[in-house]
């Protein structure tokens, strides 16, 4: 750890604020945010059979997480309302677990990876309680950051030895 | 899987509903939830330093917990919007991670996992959101339900096999 | 008109008021709502193919018109913010129009027909987002209360001359 | 209809997503629309009445529906959070009837309509639900666009057509 | 001030809580507050003229607090969301001030003195709003409880000593 | 009073519209608000002792400041909704008051002073919750802008003789 290493949310006195962005210019950029709903075999075959003519669960799961994306400033206390110029949420089922994949773009002077996440992190949410009746244990595993583009600092990928 | 099993938060067509619950009794119900932070030893160290005087960061992740529990109506699109009638946020330091465990109570007609879900979740959103110029690729894990107390279905403890 | 018609959410000298419901008791109340989207038989077709594994369009509309009747106290300035126990938005496809029905369930002071109304305007609304880069000139028509069941003032069916 | 028509919301797949229009540029864009409290002639008279010192009906209406715009990206799930420049919203007493116009006007990367009509829309729900005492089978109609400026579509008028 | 003197919204080793109120019975309770705007006796003219048919001003103002009152969970971290089943709030132009009073009244598990003082301190940030142009040094004196009714603490009334 | 003295937020014929604002330029502004809470001696060393390691108290209303100001065009009807680049909120303790300070910052097309003011309220009424138990006297008081800068309109001082 360097001795400048800081938490850039709270002042040398240790108050939390809203950092000032106002001097940031405005460029798009774009985060992408995954996370899984880890389940049992038999959820999974139900939100794959859901996937029939109007199965709406998967779809409940995809608003929660694109309005998720929209609810970002009210949820996190520090982060700046911005701008939000594009959201997609996918959803991939697998044995035991469903993928969850979010992107999110803005044209602002700040990053959109918390809105990323948050719609990660709300459609995970959404899934657990569509499915708490048949797996009250239903967890949500692994909401991360995989890359961002754009701003002041560049693109960043995940590092392979942060799973 | 039963034949039996199905996913309540659809009816037999597969149209999303919100449950009808005004049969259901009013009863004291509580719900513990968890979910851990995974970040570097760096960041856990910037964390209990700033547990000097004024220093916000728990603070301010703790009061997202709570708020992020009022919110889950706006949030999870088929939850019931109910009165909350405590809630706790709790954080534990540990080497590479911060543990985070949410208890909610209500004296209503549903239960409230969903809202210890959701502080986990918010309250997990908002420490990445201060650490994450430190730490990019800092993680969410682990947000499930411990416990459950209360309701005509009454207690329920996570099993064992369901880490 | 009698003479002791006037509007009951504004006093005497003509004040807005959220008028005082306390004294009057807990009870199951119901109300169904319906209103229609007025669109082009091109749009209804769009919408009839989107009932396709994974199509969401009508899944998105009903999620709103579930998560609006949960909005109603934000959006309506005098509503009570009351508990709500169930919602139910239903959609028929027609020539040219999308018939849309809502229905709210609480057991709560006051009744919910705001509730049920917001419902089908917001799944309305909705509707309209989707559809209005094909049809710019969609429009809703006929939003109005069905029916009321419960409370102190009894059963209401909407009557035949009011279409 | 063409063989390219589709539902822009929807990807290819039939998923829901917001459009990406951080491409788009910044311009001022304005869009007006109209609908109509369909009432009884008494309901009429004391609205007309309350336009005495003091009465507030119709200001809390008009409230509701600029405040309604504001909270469009909240209703409409797919709709982007936009900078919103200026909102009016303005009644006509008729014999039976309220007739609402909106308008709203922005300097931003998409349009304003959905704004508009979630302006009349709330209005509307408002005025019922003041006047639903006095007639519960009030009805809003008409919940439409009638004209659009500004952007790269240009501008729009709603064609005879399509009353 | 007495040994046992402590902040209830703090546990022990000081974290934040929303105090669980689950066990306390149901009962009516209200609250009166009061507070005031400080102007200029320009402003106050302005206010009054408008009083005049269609002059929207206090109604906007009136509306504001009464929305802010059902806000106050969204506002106060650690408010608990409780029902509301009535709220008025009132003004008084003087020379150079407008006393602004709210009542908000539930029947609930805890108090509404946090509804009745976000009325009144909405209703001024609202004012303040609208006279800003004209007179941007007003600002917003006194807001406070005058009484509180119901509840097991029972009665309580402002004391003379605290102005 | 001039004759041309008017309340911008009412248009000639008294109707509330919120004021269109999409030709002024983007440029930075800034403003600082302050209030103060009004207790008791002994209120105040309970948040003074609540500055020690995890004491959350102040940090909560710090928070509360801080969305406040986010929430700022949900709770003032005619206020645009507009980019917030930076908001701190300050505290300083004296004998029976605790002054609060905000500051709010935008590269936006219209001022801030209604989110600095808003962030000073919602801290002030966050306060006056956490103390109530012990202080159900407490009060705010002076609620008002100190300078504004930046804008067509220029710096502004609250000039001396307002205090």
């Amino acid at each position: 750890m360097t001795d400048s290493a800081h938490l850039t949310h709270v002042d040398e006195a240790g108050a939390a604020r809203m950092v000032d962005v106002s001097a940031k210019s405005v460029s798009v950029r774009r985060a992408v945010a995954a996370g899984r709903l880890r389940t049992t075999s038999e959820v999974v075959d139900l939100l794959r059979r859901d996937g029939l003519p109007k199965g709406d669960a998967l779809a409940v799961a995809r608003v929660a997480g694109i309005m998720g994306a929209k609810h970002t400033p009210d949820l996190i206390p520090l982060c700046h309302p911005i701008a939000l110029h594009g959201v997609t949420v996918d959803f991939e089922l697998a044995g035991e677990s469903v993928e969850i994949t979010a992107s999110a773009k803005t044209a602002d002077r700040t990053g959109v990876e918390m809105e990323a996440l948050t719609a990660v992190a709300t459609a995970g949410l959404a899934l657990i309680d569509m499915v708490k009746a048949v797996d009250p244990a239903a967890s949500i595993e692994g909401v991360r950051v995989l890359r961002k583009e754009g701003g002041k600092t560049g693109d960043w990928v995940r590092p392979e030895d942060r799973p």
